[in-house]
């Protein structure tokens, strides 16, 4: 190799046709956040249902929309690839259902905190992930991971919540941990059933990956992004 | 009156500023289709988890989400016009819930047969009240009403059914004609609630409306679109 190990982590050097394993992992990461992406819109749909008001739940059924239009890009792209866009997701339906069966939501608020805080949690994991390869695909992860206008809904709703009701700050506090609790069980499920994926971000001997210095500093930088959307929720984290 | 009774129908030909009982009924119409969009969202999200199939899934929810993507220019329109959209829609919710809950599908395929036989039954209707109004409103009507790509996707899946099992092309063929009928009994209450909306079909001294004739001529149409949907579906009517 003939970079330094303090050459700054470029993307991922070698094109998806030319390396197997790089191919699986790629293919392995856009038929997660797909998957992710669909069980997203009908957790949002179901917990639109929760909504106090009519303009609440139009405001969260157009957040589970949003998130449904970003399947059909990966899709496209995993078709391009050769692969069957639902072959790829079914490893990854049991842990994300699984993620979403230990964390119902019981209320309207614990829906907009999950909504705000467990998909942020994700993007934050797909964009640090995406520095790590080829353009094509980084700009297809990125596009997916994008913010939509509804972080301002949440933020407004959850923090009359609680200007209103103390005791449901503990609760939603509390929540919050719990949810990216589940959320890391999920992560290491994936991590050890999926060797592509996870290779991918160790590396190998012929392209950068990530250390485990680099790693817990990435954990970091995920918690710390965590912490601060707590705090804009008004949460103790 | 100028014109004779056989001019052909023109669109409304007073500006919606000039005619207050018509830019009632124009904000009666836009929030109507505003909130049956809105319900069709959550109950095609609703029936989207009975799909037998991620892909089923997937196509169902899509649907659900270009219904809830007209919503927002209804909306647009509505305050432009200087009122509240959930204002607006707050007499059509009773309705237009009335409806879904007496036709909540017990299974995946009253859920598809619901989604083409309901959604384009009110399309239709919404089409010939377009006739009628003035061009901004007609448009952003039509614009509506369009039907997606979805036709096609439940067409071959009722159709696919049917042929595995012949019993439930026969209750299908019921279920239809109860969803016609459901539908009939909900527009006559709001035709019966709002005054501006039958008189905008009915027509007054300074503007053309439909004389019974027409409305019976546009009944009949309306039912032989209905009964070549469901042809369309292989179901007998």
């Amino acid at each position: 190799m003939a970079e330094s190990v303090d050459a700054p982590r470029a993307s991922h050097p070698a094109g998806i046709d030319d390396d197997p394993a790089y191919r699986e992992a790629v293919v392995d990461l856009l038929a997660v956040i797909a998957y992710g992406e669909i069980s997203a819109f009908e957790r949002l749909a179901d917990d639109a249902s929760l909504a106090p008001t009519l303009a609440d739940k139009l405001d969260l059924a157009t957040v589970a929309s949003i998130e449904l239009g970003k399947v059909a890009p990966l899709h496209a792209r995993l078709r391009e690839l050769g692969v069957d866009p639902f072959e790829a997701m079914a490893p990854f339906r049991r842990p994300i259902d699984e993620f979403h069966r230990h964390t119902a939501p019981a209320d309207w608020y614990e829906g907009l905190v999950k909504a705000y805080v467990g998909d942020g949690l994700a993007d934050d994991f797909y964009r640090e992930i995406a520095a790590h390869l080829d353009p094509v695909t980084r700009d297809l992860v990125l596009s997916s991971t994008e913010e939509g206008s509804h972080a301002g809904f949440v933020v407004d709703r959850v923090r009359a919540g609680i200007a209103a009701d103390h005791v449901l700050g503990g609760r939603l506090a509390l929540w919050g941990r719990r949810l990216m609790g589940e959320a890391l069980i999920q992560a290491q499920r994936i991590a050890a059933d999926r060797d592509a994926l996870s290779a991918m971000l160790a590396g190998g001997s012929e392209r950068p990956g990530l250390d485990l210095a680099e790693i817990g500093r990435m954990f970091t930088r995920l918690t710390e992004r965590h912490l601060q959307r707590m705090g804009e929720l008004g949460l103790e984290a």
